[in-house]
């Protein structure tokens, strides 16, 4: 049982809540007004229910083969296809520069189209996923030869990227990595030595050549992460030659099936140097920052359509009587499971969670676009701060909760959802990587406590702290925005005190920070998601359709029976390392 | 990677903390000291890693098969093989009486045993599980000529066991079952037709004959619950005959697949009443409370292979350095991973969760063998309030919190983890079912709040108060203990609080006790764990081994780290129904 509707009218409610004009008003983004948004939307959605929805579960099923003989990788041919029907479409090359090949939309509308390509056919969405990441890496740090040679292909779906960082005993500690390149005759290339781990669409049949962006230390590199350098890294080099970069085997997984997931073994393969000698991890930032918001709304994207389907079914069962004898229907021998206040605890707490984390999502996705575009530097400067410190966020806590909504969607289903004919299985089994890959969650905490909370003397977070103090002040007269700004206020006061609190004794104990720092993210995140509902409030305040009253209910629902979570959560940071510090291995 | 040592240490450590002793000292169990107990459990946990545990990702991968030919449902040969040598090693009648077979061992001694082979090989297990609790619901309700036909068989694993209730209208609620049985001319036997769904271990090879418990409806049956009557339904009839129950289909699942779940077509089958007309359900209750500490169980064993596992990888892992410059290994580019806190914490929330939980399965199991053969009476019926009290309890926080526990040792393990080849995502998939079978976990949250609280005027919860504040009394002269006891005072203090709320809320309006109940019972299940913790301690205080010191810390990690979510529940309780029940459907 598939079940997905694009949620359009949560887009567009979204789009205005956070404030799209402003991105249209943008001379560069002219041509993409809210409606035409919109219709674009309404499209893609068409699109990913009629051509990827079908295909998902088939992608499970057959999954990808691996002929070491030939090194190839296939998958199935029905994916093929597929994508060539999505290259065609052009959905995929739609945010990318104009100058390239692309439409010039904002980067928003990329992700706004890829929410229901994730959720529609996840495995799928990884390929032209990682391939959006490795052309934002050129733009930021190629060579304009690199950009010439590489982009037009890439924008167009000719040719797919990749992202090869991790090695067997450099993943989370990428200053370990052993990947060798060493200069060429020709003065211009390298040859390329090392064995890559977890390479997400290494090796396909999608197209005929795939980029490699691919980490590697030259020979005079300095030890650790400063002495990294970014290869380009083609499978087929222009002379038509075949490169020596091989899949030597692929992972079997619990999900993300049709998503090849390989061992890249570069034996002398040729490569270019992209930016600065030493200097890839800044050209990994750029694309694991990008990257990172993408993973982030896989939580969101897989989890509106788990909630679309236990909702479905809740529509539909029926099953025991209401525990209020009004809401008996005395028609039938069993009342709709709807009636039964748990079912609906289980679906508002996916609902209430789910809506304010897209909306996080978009809010940062329009400050993407804002941070590129936006005439004035001082509000790009702004939006590029706020940007770098929720991608953590978003990346950590939206992929956490989404998986605990895709088992609460489960849930609701009851026998039926642990079956893959309701396919909740496959989207629980889909996301749970989404934690792990581009940096696992902890390591977004550390990035949040341990570089954007002190990056710039503070500045990102006093920048945040700011705007929510704004909009707190700006609301203040609105006696219908006051139930739901306590709560904003409240959560970022108690965030602010364990801020300080965390700061103190941090700074006497950095092991203090690695303790605390998942559960602070954690506050961070659920303090920023009052923020959202006080957004999407105080949008549909101005309305008086059936969706906007359901908003208001949604935000009082998260206010009371999910933001209540942020106390525990503060009393046990507060209580530090020492608990976890104490024990001996052996203890453990 | 398969890793499992029989955790036969920790075990030895519960059964003295709860006092094994008074089991011993009945005369029934005078053959079962502690050391005898122990060394039987140094044996199964033996064949558990030698047979058990290599098995496991075969059933997964091979699954079982389906003929719709011949109905036949057949698993992998290799666990037709494996299931021979469990019988004759005799494992799955050590707790059964001798009388009929058995080895007349306590209950507990099955419950210890029953961990490991769960953790080892959950879809093996789920056979001989099904089968004990058919053998419960026979010894409780059957007739003299039925327990002498059927026990012998099914406790020395000839014939296995099914328990037949859900159909496609009636899962939770048990009422709507349409299954007809009219009596035969014989005057003694019924004819049964209708469908059953979700029937684990319906059909199979492992043994020639299978033996059905059946809820049906005699055509005078009143309407609902009250109607349903109990019947046993042969396989294969006395004389040799093929009865009329035959497989038409099994699912196919997220986990559990070497585990058949048939749905049964009853075409006029021949059965036999079990117990009185229309009293069926009163022996589904016996049946279904023994099963539901079993699956309770589940969480603790799966976590405990599942922690097992990421610990050993913790251990062999390095990755990036120490916070602390004291504890970085010069000798390696990278430290063990054992040495940043986030590990430790993500180890510890299982640790510190699963050695609670796993008290409170045995403590539980220690009482279920009291309330079989104790010779005092007021002690076996102070036993069995406790132990309707807590099944709900056990059987859904137990569950919940394994699913969670398997999801966190998977954080552990970064990528491995995600792969088939650290086998986490299996355990991870077995265990999710846990949360929705025998009762879904809201259905024990109604049935703690709606049943057992108020049953025989608050009796259950009374005692056990009582027993937590006779453990408050005995142990408040012990300096030692003093940081333990508060936070048990405390939280039961809070649950008292709440539960009065819960009371004065849920007169008013049964919808409350329906929107609360759920957090209701997670309440219940902190404090509870945090009692078990105490016991624990207690016991640990007197010994001055690592196990011990280990322990100690544990508890605090439990009451620092744990517990105070106790608090963010409690809160969300006293929201009470309205965030839930303000929505109209199409709202959501």
């Amino acid at each position: 049982m598939k079940i997905y509707n694009p949620p359009i009218k949560e887009f567009k409610f979204i789009l205005e809540a956070i404030g799209y004009d402003e991105l249209s008003s943008i001379s560069k983004y002219s041509g993409y007004d809210l409606p035409t948004v919109i219709e674009l939307l309404s499209e893609a959605g068409k699109f990913c229910v009629n051509e990827l929805l079908p295909l998902n579960r088939l992608g499970d099923e057959k999954g990808v083969t691996f002929d070491p003989k030939t090194h190839d990788v296939k998958l199935p041919e029905e994916f093929v296809a597929l994508y060539q029907k999505y290259v065609e479409n052009g959905f995929g090359g739609l945010s990318q520069p104009e100058e390239f090949g692309g439409g010039g939309a904002p980067h928003l509308l990329g992700l706004l189209i890829g929410e229901m390509v994730l959720a529609t056919n996840k495995s799928f969405s990884m390929g032209p996923g990682l391939t959006k990441d490795l052309i934002l890496a050129i733009r930021m740090n190629g060579s304009d030869e690199q950009k010439t040679t590489y982009l037009p292909p890439l924008i167009s779906g000719e040719v797919s990227g990749t992202m090869c960082l991790t090695e067997p005993q450099a993943g989370t500690d990428l200053g370990l990595v052993s990947t060798k390149a060493v200069p060429n005759q020709d003065g211009k290339s390298y040859s390329l030595t090392g064995t890559k781990i977890w390479i997400t669409f290494g090796e396909h049949n999608f197209t005929e050549n795939i980029l490699h962006l691919v980490l590697a230390k030259l020979p005079d590199a300095p030890p650790g992460i400063k002495g990294i350098s970014a290869f380009l890294v083609p499978k087929v080099l222009a002379n038509g030659d075949r490169n020596k970069i091989f899949c030597g085997g692929i992972e079997h997984k619990l999900g993300i099936n049709a998503s090849p997931t390989c061992v890249m073994n570069l034996e002398g393969a040729e490569g270019y140097l992209m930016g600065e000698p030493h200097k890839g991890m800044r050209t990994m930032f750029v694309m694991m920052n990008s990257a990172r918001l993408g993973v982030g709304q896989e939580g969101v994207g897989l989890t509106e359509i788990a909630y679309q389907t236990a909702l479905a079914f809740s529509k539909d069962r029926k099953q025991s009587r209401s525990l209020n004898p009004e809401k008996v229907d005395k028609s039938s021998s069993a009342d709709n499971i709807l009636v039964h206040p748990d079912v609906r605890r289980m679906l508002l707490n996916i609902k209430s969670t789910n809506e304010a984390m897209r909306c996080l999502v978009f809010y940062t996705g329009k400050l993407i676009s804002v941070s590129h575009s936006h005439p004035d530097e001082s509000r790009r400067e702004d939006a590029e701060d706020i940007i770098s410190l929720l991608t953590p966020v978003i990346k950590s806590y939206l992929t956490e909760r989404g998986f605990l909504n895709i088992s609460e969607a489960m849930q609701v289903c009851g026998g039926a959802g642990y079956t893959t004919e309701w396919n909740i299985e496959q989207y629980l089994r889909d996301e749970r990587i989404a934690m792990i890959y581009e940096g696992t969650n902890h390591i977004q905490a550390l990035d949040l406590v341990g570089r954007k909370l002190p990056m710039h003397g503070g500045r990102l977070v006093q920048k945040f702290q700011k705007e929510i103090e704004t909009f707190l002040k700006e609301n203040a007269a609105n006696p219908d925005m006051g139930e739901f700004l306590g709560p904003i206020k409240e959560s970022f006061e108690k965030l602010q005190d364990v801020t300080m609190w965390m700061m103190k004794n941090a700074m006497s104990d950095p092991e203090v920070v690695g303790a605390v720092s998942s559960n602070y993210l954690n506050a961070f995140a659920l303090a920023t998601l009052s923020y959202m509902w006080g957004i999407q409030v105080k949008h549909a305040l101005g309305q008086d359709s059936k969706e906007a009253k359901a908003k208001l209910k949604t935000a009082r629902y998260f206010n009371g029976n999910i933001l209540p979570e942020i106390d525990s959560i503060i009393s046990i940071i507060k209580k530090g390392k020492s608990n976890m510090m104490d024990f001996d291995p052996e203890e453990l």
